[in-house]
């Protein structure tokens, strides 16, 4: 099982205060014999309209050990391996990455390239503040 | 400028050897200001059929320092960035990933999972030999 992430704690409370049920944590997905991964939180959050509710799986991503294009890059290949194995399990989940407010600021918005990768990519965030533990704003 | 890989002159000998000049080392390209990527190397051949020859931006996966699935998705992202920053560039290069014979037949071609990803996003691969410096394979 990988080390839990410095902001572990910070996401879970957010998504708590943010009327989600955390339902996994460190969860093992196979995706072969021999080859898995583990997604950091699984939660959900039962919505009027959905009867099942809106179900999510996010993968924390600190970026604090590398640069922040190192680190980028590793998300980006993270979020598409984790959204093909949550659709080749036919689970219903989405896949976010939750990061930093400073990094959404300071990188995902500063440069143009980035925001292009996103678009790209698709790629869903959910961006929170590590010292208040909320979230600031869902990328969808 | 990062460390240079471990394979970085068995990679280089070996394109050598199949008739590739090598351009660049270590290159630079500025993404926007204060974002930058490095690719290990850069190379070109000359064919009959095409003016210019053919151009490759090559960069090196060793697969070594962590788990295989964590340098995958890292590798992955990687490709994907490098191949937008080519093309942002109006470059008419070819993005590869290099990687050794045995992480190719041990990784690539052991899980159905990973074949699977490497279709989805057409990764271009050069598979090679650390030992003999020898090209086994291109996936192209």
């Amino acid at each position: 099982m990988p080390a839990k992430d410095i902001f572990h704690e910070s996401v879970k409370v957010a998504l708590q205060k943010d009327g989600w049920i955390i339902l996994r944590e460190d969860w093992y997905i196979e995706l072969d014999a021999g080859l898995a991964i583990y997604i950091d939180l699984a939660a959900q959050k039962f919505i009027e309209a959905e009867k099942d509710g809106k179900r999510i799986a996010v993968e924390i991503k600190s970026f604090i050990s590398q640069s922040n294009m190192t680190s980028f890059q590793k998300a980006l290949g993270q979020f598409l391996v984790y959204v093909k194995a949550v659709k080749k399990q036919l689970l219903d989940w989405t896949v976010y990455l939750a990061i930093p407010v400073d990094i959404y600021n300071g990188f995902f918005l500063e440069f143009n390239f980035i925001r292009e990768m996103v678009e790209e990519y698709d790629l869903k965030l959910i961006v929170f503040h590590p010292d208040t533990k909320e979230i600031v704003l869902w990328r969808n």
